[in-house]
């Protein structure tokens, strides 16, 4: 559970860091996965603008055994129910590679945007939580955030600019997942919310756990560096604001329609993480 | 001129950042002069991928009085011929914008690898002086390098990836000087000497002086925030070192082919400067 300063933290700047959060051993563990969650090709893997390279895996809560268990890690889960104050469920999972050389920009957005519009998610009540697979730094596209930006609630949206190259006959919701977003905000606006609040981008070593709003406006740049910035990303909802299924309309691995409340594992069953938060 | 900390300092990591080169009213000045620059469309005007942004625009000492003024400052003169051991002149010129939401990646490249082999510039005897014309921070693109890289002499490149869109019909230099270069690092020989020199990313106030050896490997990634980046460079050689008229092939404006050593304006002639390095 996070103290009451890391409480307060979260819900006034909208996101929290936490170092050594997993230790190596428990990252090694999750690395060890990628090969079998890269090795499908299925309509949950997001290519870059290249066309051959893996932007994204949508889904690996519900599609891999070993990331289903990671979701109802304790300590996750934990923090999920102390944010939300209420009972939860996984909305979304993914792990983002952005790898080297290749990984592409992500525009500036909020999560909710999304959630909202396309899959009527009621209230701004669900927090992501990433867990980074390699050493994020200054080079290798990290994520950038507005902090406190979460207070200002569903911004101005910019004029969407198509589906990208080589997904032009895909369904609605691919250009939400790759670098050419549906919902980006409006860069004058942008610009004044980051001239109130400033931009901060968090670094850490891999194993670090970093905790954001749904609301929060962030972005990430392209890596051009040799070094890889995969991350997990598991969005925990309040199973009190489960959308209805009548208003979904994205498939299950963008929007799980599974709002049961999720139980942590029993501590001794988490044998592969030898470390908790 | 550099002291001796600083010109060792400059020879060992083929970098050197001065803070507080210029004052901000300097730099007032300077900026001053950029509705002028942007005005004319020429083919010394290069556009960003959008084919509407200005990337850069080259040959500013040739064809603009105040910049042309500036390029003959005594104090960069001063430090040119120190750093290079000899009388020198102005081979390149060029303003790049690097534009807010806009600004496009320069991929990892040794300048000397074009001016070897698109001009015949006979020796890697050449330095570039950056001026910021904006604050430069981490997210607005700043320039990366490879401390020390410039002593591992001409890399191996990646083959070209062809013409830009909207470039398909210019002339051959214009992919040197796009987002798809002719002649970026090799990828695998970029991740060693990046794990032997590390990466670092010079930031500073508007008025800051950067000076770069032609053979440090270097890249600078997107500017995707509301900050415009905007940089004066102007690249000194040796007057012994001017490319043979023969070997040129690309325009005057990329590679002067005026090599007469130039004269430093009389410090009273400068009136522009306030502040003398």
């Amino acid at each position: 559970m996070l103290n009451q300063h890391s409480l307060s933290e979260y819900m006034e700047k909208g996101l929290l860091q936490l170092a050594n959060g997993f230790t190596n051993h428990d990252v090694a563990a999750m690395k060890a996965e990628l090969p079998r969650v890269l090795a499908e090709r299925s309509e949950r893997t997001v290519l870059e603008a290249d066309g051959k390279s893996v932007r994204s895996v949508y889904g690996v809560h519900q599609h891999n055994r070993f990331f289903s268990r990671l979701a109802r890690h304790p300590k996750l889960i934990g923090m999920a129910q102390q944010i939300l104050d209420d009972n939860v469920y996984v909305y979304q999972s993914k792990i983002n590679l952005k790898l080297p050389f290749t990984g592409d920009v992500w525009d500036w957005h909020q999560d909710y945007t999304y959630w909202y519009n396309e899959d009527g998610m009621p209230a701004p009540r669900a927090v992501s939580v990433a867990i980074y697979l390699d050493d994020v730094n200054e080079f290798n596209g990290p994520l950038y955030f507005l902090p406190c930006s979460h207070h200002t609630g569903a911004q101005k949206h910019r004029p969407a600019e198509g589906r990208p190259a080589g997904y032009e006959d895909a369904p609605s919701w691919i250009s939400n997942l790759t670098a050419k977003l549906k919902y980006s905000i409006d860069r004058d606006r942008l610009h004044e919310l980051t001239l109130q609040h400033g931009i901060v981008a968090p670094k850490g070593q891999a194993g670090t756990v970093l905790l954001f709003d749904c609301n929060i406006i962030h972005a990430s740049p392209p890596n051009i560096s040799p070094f890889g910035r995969a991350a997990l990303i598991l969005t925990y909802n309040r199973v009190s604001n489960a959308p209805a299924e009548s208003r979904r309309r994205r498939p299950e691995f963008l929007a799980s329609a599974d709002s049961r409340p999720l139980q942590a594992l029993p501590t001794g069953r988490v044998e592969f993480f030898q470390h908790y938060l």
